[in-house]
């Protein structure tokens, strides 16, 4: 057991509250006044989560959409948020907040308040943010434990772009300039639809975003909910830009399913809602894909053009 | 304009929503299904807020203790936090878990999520805790801006302990053991009653927490009201290990009324409500005082047995 791990587990055994989903879903749900309201928080450090270099309003809109990826798995509305601010640099800060601006206007998700500290000279800062969301009205508010052997697995948008992505950031993908831009723009400034996960909250057995890499977050569905999970490696949709920059061989698929950072949608349903919600995804010009099944059993099993493939050493990243 | 100012400036022409209370409460309000939700956020950082030898378990629990002052301040009922943890040492990160579930229970706020995340070697780190609460049924929740003129000004508890046991935590501090514990306990364990808050909502007109300093913030709720405030320094109620420590000087009481890190509640109520705020305190065995009044006009004033005295240059913590 890692430190990181160890300490997890020991932060289980306090958060013992039913609200905290035993510290084992996207975000936590807690009943008020007969409404889910759903409670989410994620920090970004820098040097850890970001680089030094990136732009900060990109870092800052990062920082808003990963705590509404988060939401949007919930099928939440968002209805606010708090963040911390680790001062620095009066200019970066200024561009950070316009970016933050930005990210809440178009996740239309209020800033209510938070709070701004000073750092010790030259140490790295660190951002968190508190997201909060309202779940659909009389529905309860999807977890990802409850997939069921027989439902169809879907994914929503394409899968894998921050990778090549984070290649790019980094200075070290070639390629032609739209297709970079496509995929450093999946990286910095990812683009979840909670409109979507609303819709699909009362179609869907189980739900998750896809954070740390395909692979590991259906692994984790796959033991959340108790079920075996089969993917078909082939369908999973890449984007235009991906294809053109690395194609579409087993080892590409493979890198796709496994660079997270995609915040899409997981999600498990029964077959006899396949169109409504194909429907749903249309109406709100998202793309979803069936990319696999739910079965009796246990662990994830990979196969593509019906032969099954070996599961990769590193699924994802892995805390 | 220092940087922070500024920056906390561009933060409310962002921060518009009415929940967010214009940054400048000390807490945020968002009605959820009919109740109040009341919403805070503190972050510390080491060796800004607290001093990396400082024992992990208490870091942790002052972390949780303002925030549950900034709920008590409006007469919230915590319900849940949230938090992010910045791993480093595994034995101090146990110990600060420790302290966190102490604190948790003991102020009835169960811990419901958050993140955790890798620092880059060597870094100082940071700790973020939302909280949330629900303010009192039928009730406004009362905000530092409602000070009415004609009103009397209340402090709970004793003033300006922290100080000095900021100074015994550094070792700069001598004296008999057992005031040098006491001392230290109210430095590092603050204990804020949530139920005094609860049960002062019906009485009060403005109410905010003593964070920075008692003559800080008394000017900060004189201006957000914009009301005259006179403060009777001779009544400033202090504890007996601080007078055992420091005597009760003038100088005393001023560097008692600036220190800070009080966490105790600071309200105005209609003189007619006296008995009542008196019983409220009591029943919950907590104290408080009557330490000046509300006036037309603008400002703080500094009293002591009836002749003037000139405020500091150093009111308390200012951002």
């Amino acid at each position: 057991m890692t430190g990181e791990h160890a300490f997890i587990h020991a932060l289980r055994a306090i958060a013992t509250d039913p609200a905290a989903r035993r510290l084992a879903d996207d975000a936590a749900v807690l009943q008020i006044g007969g409404e889910a309201l759903v409670l989410t928080m994620d920090t970004v450090v820098e040097g850890v989560h970001y680089l030094s270099g990136d732009p900060p309003a990109d870092v800052a809109w990062k920082l808003v959409a990963v705590n509404v990826s988060d939401l949007s798995a919930k099928g939440a509305t968002p209805v606010g948020c708090l963040y911390s601010h680790a001062l620095g640099n009066a200019d970066w800060d200024a561009a950070f907040l316009a970016g933050l601006d930005d990210a809440c206007r178009r996740f239309a998700i209020p800033l209510l308040g938070g709070d701004t500290v000073r750092m010790p000279e030259g140490a790295p800062r660190s951002f968190s943010l508190t997201a909060l969301g309202t779940g659909r009205q009389h529905c309860p508010v999807p977890s990802r434990s409850a997939a069921k052997p027989g439902d169809r697995l879907w994914v929503s948008g394409t899968i894998g772009d921050a990778g090549p992505g984070l290649a790019a950031a980094l200075g070290r993908l070639e390629g032609p300039e739209t297709t970079i831009a496509a995929l450093l723009a999946r990286y910095r400034r990812p683009s979840p639809e909670p409109r979507l996960g609303v819709a699909l909250v009362p179609l869907v057995h189980a739900m998750m975003d896809v954070s740390d890499g395909l692979l590991v977050d259906a692994l984790r569905m796959a033991e959340a909910s108790g079920v075996g999970i089969a993917l078909d490696a082939g369908i999973v949709p890449l984007s235009p830009a991906l294809v053109a920059i690395a194609g579409e061989t087993v080892e590409a698929r493979m890198a796709a399913m496994t660079a997270g950072d995609d915040y899409e949608l997981l999600f498990t349903a029964p077959l006899e809602h396949t169109a409504r919600i194909l429907e749903a995804a249309s109406a709100l010009d998202r793309q979803v894909t069936p990319i696999g099944s739910v079965e009796d059993g246990s662990g994830l099993s990979l196969s593509i053009d019906g032969r099954q493939l070996s599961l990769p050493e590193r699924l994802g990243y892995q805390h």
